[in-house]
């Protein structure tokens, strides 16, 4: 469990749920528990990705998967120890029960068949909406937080499929050009390369329009996250 | 996840549950949920167990296992919806938020390392604790259900390990005789058959006592089922 979560990951996903409870004008310690919780149930979506009956890789954050140094069995225990773990952890915060419970809910959700099974690993909304429900927003905030974070979930999987093609493993610090040889339908694949790109510069305009009206200070950080998501090499 | 959850269990864990609710003078519909909770975790257990890098056994509930049906992939993914559904159908029961943030953490401890994932699968004394939280007992009343139910945990497993000495396959439902062939240390080997079905009977007695001074006819289903376990015949 140690040597997946704590692999040199980018932490969009803690980020996004710290960030967003800050936005609707929480505490960042409120939500440490919730990013933490996103991030134990992100990696365990990677440990099950990376298996051998699934995308079968051996590389993940620059290192190998978790089944090439423990085992299968080891990395199945794994994965299923995150998921729950990651509820356990998630209840230590200092919030309402009404809003925990609503937590709770709003992360099952976003792994079952509707979500991470689902294979939208690239949903991303579920991360700021818990933090903007742990944040104390309103229903109103909290729903414009979540068409923000889809947008940028959308994002990170456009310039995902651009990486994929144009960069090469050791840069990435995983399998590169992978969506070429399992036949995936990308986003260079469907509208080209070019624009592919110019689609990654509309979709980071359209995301920071969703955060009008917060405070701008509390924009900032989102407005990094999401700039950060579009520029990245890896 | 049907195939897996619907197939002929004995649902002890979801009765457990309901039968605990009851005892604290709980109505049996608001565990339903966290009921069906319970059995949905249980065969995410069942489901993984069965896994070719884990036990890899063909046979579960008299039916080919969920990965001969679907594969391995397909049987891990409803492993991992299962347990995700599980937490979100438990908010849905009609209990205090603050009783539910404390199902939820009792929910999550029961399966991560320190519970299902350290290997004490016959542990099923969460399923009872759930009934008696949503049901509404004091701690006093939930830590004694928790000793009834880690008692007939115990009876659960040392009837097991008798028929799986003693039974056939066919009368059991699951591969028989596995324990010999793994090399496990079962009741039977450390104690010898007869020795074993004494201490059946001793944990039997035992589990009752915990249930004394609860009203008589709250206690009867628990005393039917500790019954049930310690004479099933698979």
């Amino acid at each position: 469990m140690r040597y997946a979560v704590l692999a040199a990951g980018k932490r969009v996903r803690p980020i996004l749920c710290l960030a967003s409870c800050e936005l609707v004008g929480g505490e960042e310690n409120a939500a440490m528990p919730a990013a933490c919780a996103v991030e134990m149930i992100h990696t365990m979506s990677l440990i099950k990705d990376d298996l051998p009956c699934m995308d079968n890789d051996d590389l993940r954050r620059g290192k190998p998967t978790t089944h090439k140094v423990y085992g299968e069995g080891v990395a199945i225990l794994s994965g299923g120890a995150l998921l729950s773990l990651a509820f356990e952890h998630m209840t230590t915060a200092e919030v309402s029960s009404e809003k925990m419970v609503w937590a709770v809910r709003e992360l099952a959700r976003s792994i079952g068949t509707r979500g991470l099974v689902a294979g939208q690993a690239k949903d991303i909304s579920s991360e700021a909406v818990l933090g903007a429900i742990i944040g104390g927003g309103s229903n109103e905030e909290v729903e414009r937080v979540r068409k923000f974070a889809r947008c940028i979930g959308l994002l990170f999987q456009v310039v995902d499929d651009i990486l994929d093609e144009t960069k090469s493993s050791e840069e990435l610090g995983k399998t590169a050009g992978k969506d070429q040889l399992v036949g995936k339908l990308t986003y260079p694949k469907l509208m080209g390369l070019e624009k592919s790109k110019e689609f990654v510069k509309r979709l980071t305009k359209d995301a920071c329009e969703h955060l009008q009206g917060f405070s701008k200070e509390k924009v900032a950080p989102l407005v990094a996250l999401t700039n950060f998501i579009a520029n990245r090499n890896r």
